[in-house]
């Protein structure tokens, strides 16, 4: 039996001790979060998938893994031999994990931490009977890790434009306009961006795993302190942050002070139940009372995303800075697989992620590099093998999706990248990719659009040829934070959240065909005030993203005036920013990357 | 004082007398119609304001209307001397009737049978106090129309693809599988496409006024009878209703109907609370009780929404035939303006209106013509006044907008004529929205696709260059019926309805300059099925409108090779298929006219 298998089955001994027709692991942490310290990749321990996206269902007679197309491919591989089976999700005809439980199911355990109290009051709603298990999976997981401890560092109000305390000040507006006097914030990129701090705690995504506590009068962040081997660095943070007035309070005793709090004198709470976690939610239920509760949207999301003056500079600059190390990269790939030497996938990721780091204020990837050749490509969210990847061949097309977190932005960037000589479908593709991604760098649209307006201009080009892809285009991108944050995004799905100055978001539209090649071009683009006119106010996007795209693969009929003069504006503009930073021999060969068509 | 506000000075003394802080009187009828018979064409009759959509509310200080962006100038004019404000709806920070009377009103009359249980289930929610007064106006309206009473004529199962045998067997199913045993539909053209009847109750909308109650076993049809003395056409139409099981009643035996229906033995009734009006919902819920009602949305708008194949044809039919009227009427327009002789916007409407009626099956036109020159133009629901209207000279832009209800088809056409000599703003702007019309027309797009997806390819010309237009892009059309009709349409809100093979939706962006000159481009589009592969299942559009596009306003360096090769075959093809039902003089200039640039 495979080990998955066996846990799985462990599991269910567990289960039917104590009655418990199905048990559901979610894929997320106690702060909804996209990546988890390995204390919370369940999902990965208990059935081998490894995708960012997912929660499992275990009945007696069934195990299910519910995830979306981004991750199909990855499941089947990733669960063969372990009995769990595939449920694809935003499919046509798609049953939820409540519609499926609907009848075969009556009690349910979860693990209350890492559902968010949204998620558990659907399925109240659906009418099971739901158990809260906290840490549910210990019960067989004997070596699961601990609670992650790294150490805190702050920023200036100088690199990100804004105070913690202007950030805390504009909250408690925000509260007192809806009556309430205090709110708990659980969800890490949040307190991030309120208190202007930066951790380590989870890989791609600068966190520091807490909660924070904001009233009227005071503000609490409960935070893994270690007070037997202080972190000097950390401590720092802390005093700055106290002499900031906000209290240090040790991670675990949030549930204790919310209960004290709502006994001495019951104050009206603001909670957003999207992010919020079950087991939370309900002890604070219970200490204040429905009536002291209102449940809404966090505005934090939306303020993250408008990026101040300052966040923009230091976005501009990671560009530029990344755009250097990726053409050096690109240099290397192209003359090293030319050489006649083998260069893998795993290699090719390597080396990218080498010259990365190599750059002042480089904390590490935004996530995982995608560096994938031929048919690898053909899945969005290919995990490249440290052995055994594919190597990279002189024809076709190398796909690399990648970013960096510097301590002045994040980047997120992928090139298709012809390799040699490639077919025509290749170059077809190719080709009504790029006009997709350009169409929509070149979106001019009146205020109060939403992505989902503009979507399909990435698309159009392709859906002129019944052709597609099966993802978004675009999602936002943090200042050193998240590589994926909202509220807006671009895709086909009804977010009516306007695009607005400041907000910054990928535009990467792509193709893939299954066991052939795939192709996705992305630049990051920054939403920008235009003119006003008779017509209304217009916004426009300017296009961050600093590296070269490789014309020797572009069908030249198939694209119009304008579209050239784009692309070449475009490398134009990236060798005249890039080639100062760049040795003589790079210079030459981006020189030639980029003559115009 | 003008008329209008003595009008009003009426309302308010009767309003004291009652004790009713406000009466809000409504656009529409029983029915929850867009186009009304005079009878419920109250707001004209109370403010002088004429247009389609608007409502009016009435304190003791304060008369206002709230109106969409389409009749703002219009309403401007027409409420002069009034006293009735203008209070704009669909614009940033508009605030709604309830939002408006928070505060100011308690005790609020409304004329229950023109407003929808929907409407005023809102007021109660925002905490008015509501008081129905059942036709309202007519306390001080003593010269008001009867309720019309017109022949009514049914159509073959064969002219419209499925027998009303068939269409309420799957209206009970439908029933059926919401556990109910009945349904009342109040929406007219719900009910003329139901029972394939139709009627000449309300100008350009072929409706018979009338209630439909269908259960599992009766179908019962409340319509005027003339029993004194009986319309022939009319008996031969109820016989064969009758014949196919639906019972005739009078009108007004719906509420006695209902009442004793739910004492004999309750049923479970399924109602659409947005075209149910509250009157009738009162009655309802007062004999059958709370719990059985079900509140849903009615299926039967997606059902006539999709074309039978039989219908497709018939629309073909009209317009080609509506094509043919079209270009007679351009030549003869072209013609006389060029010969030097006087034109005014009523002349040139009268005159296309004649060329329509002479097509055999015309019944009348399918909304008010808009004839409109120069600066009216700008006015997208410019209505055409009988005197003084404006003279067409031989320079600048001409606009009309017009269509034809046929036994066979409803059509709907626009198109923008340069009359001679253009601008180059106005020949700018013909050549945007002429951009955007066919982008929008060519598109090819997933199954699943809604309007509010494709909307932005009929902008993206004008946003191109930071202009834009305030109405939505495409409405349904029915088949000799409303020419506006749901519920799937084209334009920025979120109305979630995919476009399905079978629809019939118009296409037609403009730009309005006000003081200079409007454009607007309409054709009607057919979405087809086109062909299923690896990436989804596909559809497109087929163009219905037969009509030439005038090629003398276009700049021709503003358009791609792909849109000049469109609007070249779209030319050719309306000479090929109308030249031969048009005179030899006519084909001759149309032939000059569609030779291809």
């Amino acid at each position: 039996m495979n080990i998955f298998a066996e846990r799985i089955e462990r599991l269910r001994a567990w289960m039917s001790g104590n009655g418990w027709d199905a048990v559901i692991i979610s894929g997320s942490d106690p702060h909804a979060s996209e990546y988890t310290a390995s204390r919370w990749q369940q999902i990965a321990w208990l059935t081998g998938f490894t995708g960012e996206a997912g929660d499992v269902v275990i009945t007696a007679g069934h195990a299910g893994l519910w995830t979306d197309s981004r991750f199909f491919i990855q499941a089947v591989r990733q669960l063969e031999g372990t009995g769990v089976e595939l449920h694809k999700t935003r499919v046509p005809d798609a049953r939820s994990i409540p519609e499926w439980m609907s009848g075969k199911v009556r009690t349910v355990a979860v693990d209350g931490l890492c559902l968010t109290a949204a998620s558990v009051a659907e399925l109240e709603h659906y009418g099971f009977k739901v158990e809260d298990v906290p840490d549910l999976l210990s019960c067989i997981w004997h070596d699961r890790p601990g609670i992650p401890s790294t150490p805190v560092m702050t920023l200036s109000e100088e690199s990100v434009g804004k105070s913690r305390y202007d950030k805390l000040t504009d909250l408690r507006k925000f509260l007192l306009l809806r009556d309430c006097d205090c709110t708990v914030i659980s969800a890490l990129d949040q307190i991030a961006w309120l208190l202007n701090v930066r951790g380590e705690d989870i890989d791609y995504n600068p966190y520091v795993i807490s909660w924070l506590f904001v009233s009227q009068s005071e503000a609490v962040w409960f935070v893994r302190k270690d007070e037997d081997a202080p972190d000097p660095d950390t401590e720092d943070s802390f005093q700055e942050l106290e002499a900031d007035g906000i209290s240090i309070m040790q991670y675990q005793d949030i549930v204790p002070f919310l209960k004290e709090m709502s006994e001495e004198e019951p104050q009206k709470i603001f909670l957003d139940f999207t992010t919020l976690n079950h087991t939370l939610y309900r002890n604070l239920l219970e200490a204040a009372g429905e009536e002291n509760i209102l449940a809404g949207t966090s505005p934090v999301p939306l303020w993250k995303a408008v990026k101040t003056p300052a966040e923009t500079e230091g976005m501009k600059e990671a560009f530029l800075e990344d755009g250097a190390a990726m053409e050096k990269f690109l240099f290397w790939l192209d003359t090293t697989v030319h050489s006649g030497r083998t260069v893998t996938e795993w290699e090719a990721s390597e080396k990218l992620t080498s010259l990365r780091s190599s750059i002042p204020g480089y904390r590490g990837n935004s996530f995982p590099n995608i560096s994938a050749y031929g048919p690898n490509a053909a899945l969005p969210h290919y995990i490249t093998p440290e052995s055994g990847s594919s190597v990279i061949e002189p024809h076709g097309l190398y796909l690399t999706d990648s970013g960096g977190q510097y301590l002045f932005g994040t980047t997120d960037i992928t090139r298709t990248v012809p390799m040699g000589e490639c077919t025509y479908l290749e170059k077809e593709d190719y080709t009504l990719v790029l006009k997709g991604m350009i169409a929509l760098s070149r979106a001019i649209f009146p205020r109060g659009t939403a992505g989902c307006h503009l979507d399909v201009l990435a698309r159009n080009p392709l859906w002129q040829r019944a052709r597609n892809f099966g993802h978004g285009t675009g999602h936002g991108v943090g200042f050193y934070l998240g590589v994926h944050e909202g509220p807006q995004d671009i895709r086909q799905n009804f977010n009516s959240q306007p695009l607005l100055p400041g907000m910054i978001t990928s535009d990467e539209p792509g193709i893939y065909r299954e066991g052939q090649h795939g192709v996705r071009h992305e630049n990051i683009l920054l939403c920008r005030e235009m003119e006003r006119n008779a017509f209304g106010s217009w916004l426009c996007f300017e296009t961050l993203t600093l590296c070269h795209i490789d014309t020797s693969a572009i069908i030249r009929d198939l694209m119009t005036a304008d579209e050239i003069e784009w692309l070449n504006g475009y490398n134009r503009h990236v060798f005249a920013m890039l080639s100062p930073k760049l040795d003589e021999d790079v210079t030459a060969w981006l020189r030639s990357k980029t003559r115009p068509v």
